[in-house]
């Protein structure tokens, strides 16, 4: 599936599997037709429950000791107020991390892991143990933390993403991957609609999924805002 | 340039190009051909003044208000003791910050700070407070910290591609990106000797790069050891 988010936000199209169906092959299409971090979303109750920390947050607590991380606050991000990063992991059975084979163990794993995190009734303690003896940290797969309420919250592809798997009744975890265009540019919406028709694959778009999301959870999405100038982190 | 390491190490091909001269043509074939993670030595003396920490520091230092970090401590990497990752960065005049222009603009000024930070006499505050005006961290282009002493701490991609540009006299940064094959394995060596042939370009191994550092600085380089089993983290 083709997720366009809107011509008011970033203007791109992403690569999205659920990440429970993330074989080889897949990472392979993300990484020759999207060309952008394959990256896999956690939905907020999993990374509440498994304290998977935001990057962002991490690097501003960290800015005592590290005076650097101060002056690198992105406190200026075009069209967002924060960057959905989190951790990068790898499955401890990986070899190096980055080959095919190897991140597609770390996110099908990992699916399985949200899925613990979301169903069980295993304390906080036992997930992060699970975690701990499966993964490890810094690694190759770049994981993004949706936003508690997702697309009333906030209408990145993680979000989009995680609300498509989630009403769609999978593990609420998505894998995506920005797709690039060889001018130097993010793909053009029409070459994504096009590859996907190509591919046999569905192309949507931001609005259409935040209408769906609206008629199924009875919540209002957030609207798309180009930010105009520099403002304050949204921390 | 392709560096393969070592069948006694990670058994992978790395595209290299010094960072000073990529483009968004570079970071295209990076990503097309490559399919790693594309990611930009630091010199140990540029990553010190500046104050870039290393990723797995981070995680380590924030165990106690995030106590899953503690249970995905990377001791059990199979060819090494650390991984370099450090910090991830965009430039501030990036948009996504993804797209071959922002990941190759985010590269070439690196390049001038690494420049600025080994060559000038600025203060390191000055520095920092430099280089927080031109980046933003998290982003999308991740830094990998070179060892002191290169070949004679570690023979990461990370140390032999740096080593590599010292000794021809550039700005002691590259830019490298892991040859991925379509078997879901790293590009078998062969695989990645032909099409450095195809495309002009030198494949060059470990074992030369060492020998030929050797002669240059004098210094013994660390030999490959592959690890047999878990043992304590390296740090």
């Amino acid at each position: 599936m083709l997720i366009y988010d809107s011509d008011k936000r970033e203007r791109e199209t992403d690569l999205v599997i659920p990440s429970q169906f993330v074989t080889p092959a897949a990472i392979r299409r993300m990484r020759k037709d999207g060309g952008g971090l394959i990256c896999t979303t956690v939905p907020a109750r999993a990374w509440k429950l498994l304290g998977i920390p935001y990057l962002s947050d991490l690097f501003h607590e960290a800015r005592d000791s590290h005076p650097l991380l101060a002056e690198l606050i992105p406190n200026d991000i075009p069209y967002d107020t924060k960057s959905a990063f989190a951790l990068t992991i790898n499955h401890r059975k990986t070899f190096t991390g980055v080959t095919d084979r190897d991140r597609a163990l770390t996110v099908s794993s990992f699916a399985g892991m949200v899925r613990e995190a979301v169903e069980s009734e295993s304390g906080e303690e036992i997930l992060r143990q699970t975690f701990g003896q499966l993964f490890r940290a810094p690694g190759h797969v770049t994981l993004l933390n949706a936003s508690e309420g997702l697309l009333s919250k906030r209408s990145g592809h993680t979000e989009m993403a995680t609300a498509l798997v989630t009403l769609a009744g999978l593990i609420p975890s998505a894998t995506i991957c920005e797709m690039m265009g060889d001018d130097g540019k993010a793909l053009r919406k029409s070459d994504a609609a096009e590859y996907a028709r190509t591919n046999g694959l569905v192309f949507i778009e931001g609005a259409a999924i935040k209408s769906y999301w609206e008629t199924r959870t009875g919540e209002k999405a957030m609207p798309d805002v180009r930010r105009a100038g520099v403002c304050a982190n949204g921390r």
